[in-house]
Order: structure tokens, then C-alpha cells, then sequence
């Protein structure tokens, strides 16, 4: 490997090696989307926190859009927060990630954002790991209702949102990331991981298209 | 966020902050360790494939090294193959990766190279998802021998080496990849991707740490 | 709890109840069904195994009619078979079991019976535990083809096809089992493990009515 | 097959022939053991619910009797209940077992039961699905604190015990059934789950003997 560089040249390098490969190609949307709003609880949208993420102002606002359209439509609507019951269920992660501990059902912290709350009869999944997938009955709850597309958004880029695009194509289902949605802690770190998802695991898009799709859509029964 | 940045810039101010906020700190070595070789197969060993990696001259000697040791120490060794046996189980991840077609049960492109040959009694996993633990019975197989600790190697980093990483810790095991062993097709994005790795799901280790540990062990009983 | 009883007296007495308490209700036809067949290789079909199953005379005919009708409908086939390639990736299962170890992966007794033989392009999975999900990707190639019906059949009554059963139905899936193909070792066990099957888990039902309903289906596209 | 027999005639024939073919083997004690306790929640161990299994009287001393011995010894205790956080999340089962609707997270019907109440920081799990290894984190749970053995109790014997056995021998634990704490909802049930258990997916054990063994156990360290 050579030397380190920008990410915009390895970006493009790698694009244009990949298009010659078979690579990053489009999944594409289909027809019974859900829609996965990864850790929009306060630990992550909230200033002050160890988890606090940037970028709330552009985040919230393309959540909400994508909340409104996915009521009219009829679509399962999901949240999800990391969040342990006890001292020893955040396992081995918490030897990597201690903060982990302060992630406690119950906490406010863990709370889904007043700006984004979920609805009743939607439904919140107090994850344990970092994919929304891993642990959890999420597969099965989006099986058993017929939907073959996950529009994902949320926190963080390198560690949740993209644990869960990789295990939802994984699992069966496509992956659309919508990338004004996206965010983590540190500048660079969104860029490179929606570059990776986007080569490898599920489609990164702009807002403006999930829109397009969400807005053209048959509304979902059950 | 802020304009784009070279990979060294991002990742050490990451780093900074993450020290700061509880994060990337060291798992540490277990006890009963696996040794788990991913997707070392010829279609990525071998030059002439769009799957294709850079740096086997130095990849190949240094897994030699550790499948010496491992073996010396009866240690449990997994190889992997991404392979599929028809033309549909590779399901939606196809679409996005069109090239896995060509990865067929049978085909010597998904056999293990003939450097780093499994010997009889080690374990082959055809895989069909990125993660060396979905859709197979590798958490089964560990949990049944004791494993608390999984050294990891080979490619690519951003994709099937950095999944199972992640699931290897959502499932309980201490991640530990060895630097010098994982590689991929395109400069910095090995970087990147273990800079995420270690800061978040396991610890990036020198080869040379990683020997020093396995000389140290004690052979492993079952 | 009381006396032993009959089994015909224990399932007439849980039927009663069981309708009171709202179980064993109707869980009914989805509309885009995969044909998963358990264990038909000749360790169970043929006899002078250890594996071996009674009334193959009614199973492979029954399973020869569903085998016909899924081909003509373009449903997704499945065939599973226990088999394992290594001394230890029968894991802890092989304490309780210590048959298992002879179920090698490209051992004969692990193909699927000539009778029933797989087509080209139909799905063969090599499965280390009882469930055909377990350490298996079959759920996700299932959700990938947007599968919300598994038809099972096959052997045993009280392992592989009881536990696929229990996990298609946890994992969002509805599960039929056709009760002329299913079979065991023991007289009586077949017949209280469907009981429970039906009562909790999946609907039991005459290779007539899925005739009947396969018949009339739609043949599926993908 | 031939004519139905009374539960005790099969049992006999079949324990007879598995041990011929090498089945219903004892797979042992491990080392580190946990004890789980299968929806030992009010709609279960209380009269007058669709849930209510006989036979408290017997099931409740020896689970207290378990609890004390696990906490003098140090062990992960683990109770789970099966609840649901909307109308939505019980998936495909709820078709089967429509009464399931009922079981709602936050309901007195899903708190476990005060005579066998859980101590601060022991590990509550709201499953989905019979097993409480399905869609949930209890195996990596489990895994990252070194279980290999996992005492079941609880309700009900056809339903979550046995699927709970089924996956832990799946996943790679040794499963201890303890008879005197298993019961359900109509005689004879028992009996032909335990038997199917003991005879391939765990040992079923004697209370005395399962006391015998937590006595003279080390107290687990972590």
C-alpha cells in the first residue's frame, strides 16, 4: 500500500477501480420499505454527552421529513437506542467502548428525541450491540410484515448506522442510507464509512431522492 | 462537518477526542484464543481477479507465522471463503456486488491458498455475507470450545474483516486484528477501516505483539 | 400434573383447552411459499443407519408430488442434511448425539436420496444443528426473495423438523407442515411432535390441501 | 408408523433404540454455568390466565431453592418473559397463538413473579419468541462472561424450555433441564418434552442432582 492521502483521492481512485470491477453497483429501492432511525436518543442528538454527535441541525429536520412521509404511507416505523439493563449486559463492547455504561434503560439518555418521537404503536428496540439487527428481533418483526427495503438513517456513521446496512443486506434486505441523516463525532469519519456502505453494502442517497420514492409510493397494508 | 481531510489528520484528531469521551480502549487479550484467516482464497490471493488484493508479500508470511504458532498451540483455526453453491444464494449482497457471482463452491478461486492450506481437521466456512460469523455456525463452534478471544486476518479490511470484527464483538468474543495481515484493493481505505476497528470494535495489533502473546500461551486442551 | 395417559388422550384434552385460551389457531397460506425439505439424504431415507427413519414408502412419494408442483410453480427448493466437515464442528450437539459424527460432508449417507433429487440451481445446505436457520444464511436468502411461507417436510418429527418449524415462525416466516412427509424413528413420537407443532408453532396440514393450495397458486417471478 | 401407544410405552421403546444407535447421551456439567428461568412471569405462575401452567407448588420452591444456591455461587441469573412492546412485534406467532396479544411490556402479567424475584443487576430479557436465545443478546452474553453450561427452568415444557434447550445445545452450551421446575398446561406434555429433550437436545436432571452439583462448584469469578 502507498502512501496515506486525502480521502477525496482515495474516494476516487477506489470508485473508479470498483465500476471496473463490479462493484458498487445500485441495489435500488423496493416495493415495502421500513423506515430505521439509528440512536436518535439524547446521549447522541443532545450537546454535553460523550456520544453527542454534530450536525443535529441538518440531521432532525430530514428525520422529520422522512417521519411525516413515512405515517402518510403506512410504513413500520423504527427506533432504536443503545441501552443496557445492567452493569454487565454491554459485555465485551464495554471493555472497548467504557462509556457504554452510562447507556442505561430507563436514562433519558436513552431516550428517542422529543423532536423525533416515536409514535404509539411504533417501535423502539433497546439494542445491545451496534447494529440494530444483532441481538434483536428486528429481522424477524420486518420479515413477518413483508418489507424488503430499510431507509436507514441516524447515528453514528462508523459504528451503528453502518453495522446495520451491513447487516441488513446480509439478512436480505435493501439497504438505502439517506446521507443528510447521517452523522458521528469527528469530520471525516462520515465521509469515509458512507463511501464504504455505498461501495459495498447498501445505497447511499440524498434526501431529496428518498423523498421522490417515499412520495410516489403505494401506501403499505398489513 | 467541516471540508474534507487527509485519512492522518481525521484520525488523529479522532483519536484525541476519542480518549477524551471513553472510547478506544484496549480489550486485551483472552485466554483461549481462535485463529480465523478471512477470505484468503485464490480469487484474492491470486492477481488476475476483480476480488484481487495488494501486498501478499507481506500478508502471506506473516499469516505462515501465526498458523505456526497457532497450530503449535492447538489453537482452533477457521479459514473462510466468500463461495456460494447456486446462482441465487447470494442474494440481494449480488446486486450491490455483482463480481460475487463468480464466487462459486468448487471453483479454485474460492479455495484457500495453497500458502496458507488448511490442515486436515481445520475448519473451512464457505460464507455468503461479509461477516465470517452471519449465516454460519462459527459463534456455535467457538462457544462450544471455550474461545474468548478471536485473531483475525486477511481482507478486506472494509468489508469482511471489519464485519466480522463488529459481530465478533456484539457476540462476546475480544477482536484482536493483526495489523500486518489485512489488506485490500484500493491505498487508505486499510487505514481507515482499522483506524474504525480499533477505535470502536477491537484492537489493531503489530504482528509482532500478536506472536509475543502466542508464544506465551499455553498449548490449549478441549 | 397427573398420570401418564394416552397420547391420543393428552392431545384431545390440550386441543379443548387450547381453543378456550386462544392457541392453535389457524396461522393459514401466504402468498409466496419456498419448499424446504429436511434431511432426505440417505442417512435417513435408507436403511441400516443409525439415521434411519420408517415409512419412506409414504414420505417420498408425497414429497415427489410437492417436489413436481413447487418446480412448475417456480417456488425456491431447499434441501438441508446434517453434515459436518471437521471432527469438531458438530460442536456440543455431538455429546448428546455421538452418531453425528459419522454425518460427513461428502459422505454418501449425506447426499440427498436419489428419489428426490435436487435440480440444478436448487439450494443444498449443509446444516451443523437441528433448526435448518440455525447457523444457516436460509432466512436471509428467503427474505431476499421475498418468501413469506415455508412448505416443510422431511425428517425427524421431533428434531430438525419440530426445531425449523419453531424457528420459521420466530423468525417472521409462517411455517406448513405437510403431515404425510414427516417422519421418525419411534411410533407415537411423529404424532405428539406434530400435535405441539400444530398447537404453537406452525399449521399442520394433509399433502391434500397443499396440493390443493400450490395448484391454484400463481407462479411466483422474481 | 403404527397405532397410537400410551406416552410411557414410547418413551420405553425409543429410549431403548437410541441408545442402540448412540443418541441420548449425557452431555455433562461444565464449568461455568448460568441459570435461566424460562417465563416464570405472573401470566404463567398465577391462576387465571390464558398462560397459567399447573403445578407451582412444585416449580416455585426448587426455583428458589436454584436462585440461592446461583447467587451464593456467584452465577449470571437470567430470567426472561415473553412480552411485547407494540401490537406489531409479535410477528407471525400471534397468528398462531393470538393470546400472545395480551403480553405487553409494562403489564403485571410480564413481571416475574415476586417469589422468585430478580436481584438488582440480574438480567431481565423481554423475548419475542419461544426461545430466549432468539432475537435476543443472551448468547453473547453469555459468551463474553465464559458460560459454558446453562441450568434451564421454568414454563413452558413444549414451548420456551424446549426451545431454549434446543437453541443452547445449537449454539454451543450444555443444557441441564431440572424436571421438578419445568411444567405446563395439560399432563402429559411434560413428560413428552422432557423426554424428546433428554433424549437430543440436553440432560434432563433431578433437582437433587443439579443442587448436588452447584454445592460443590467453585463461585464463579469474572
Amino acid at each position: 500500500m502507498s502512501e496515506p492521502q486525502s480521502i477525496a483521492e482515495v474516494t476516487e481512485i477506489a470508485s473508479a477501480y470498483y465500476s471496473q470491477i463490479g462493484f458498487q453497483s445500485r441495489i435500488g429501492y423496493g416495493k415495502r420499505p421500513a423506515l430505521i432511525n439509528i440512536d436518535l436518543a439524547n446521549a447522541w442528538t443532545q450537546p454535553g454527552n460523550p456520544f453527542t454527535c454534530h450536525g443535529m441541525d441538518v440531521v432532525i429536520p430530514a428525520v422529520q421529513t422522512l417521519l411525516r412521509l413515512a405515517r402518510e404511507k403506512n410504513l413500520p416505523v423504527v427506533f432504536t437506542a443503545t441501552a443496557y439493563s445492567t452493569d454487565w449486559d454491554s459485555g465485551v463492547w464495554a471493555m472497548k467502548i467504557p462509556s457504554l455504561k452510562i447507556l442505561k434503560v430507563g436514562s433519558p439518555l436513552c431516550d428517542i428525541d422529543e423532536r423525533v418521537k416515536p409514535s404509539p404503536n411504533e417501535f423502539v428496540i433497546h439494542k445491545k450491540a451496534a447494529s440494530a439487527f444483532n441481538g434483536t428481533n428486528l429481522a424477524s418483526v420486518l420479515q413477518g410484515r413483508g418489507i424488503d427495503t430499510v431507509i436507514i438513517t441516524g447515528v453514528t456513521a462508523c459504528c451503528c448506522v453502518r453495522a446495520t446496512a451491513e447487516d441488513a443486506v446480509s439478512l436480505g434486505f435493501r439497504p438505502i442510507v439517506v446521507r443528510e441523516t447521517v452523522s458521528d463525532r469527528v469530520p471525516g469519519v462520515v465521509q469515509w464509512n458512507l463511501f464504504d456502505i455505498d461501495a459495498k453494502f447498501g445505497d447511499v442517497e440524498p434526501l431529496e431522492k428518498v423523498v421522490a420514492y417515499l412520495s410516489n409510493l403505494t401506501p403499505l397494508s398489513f
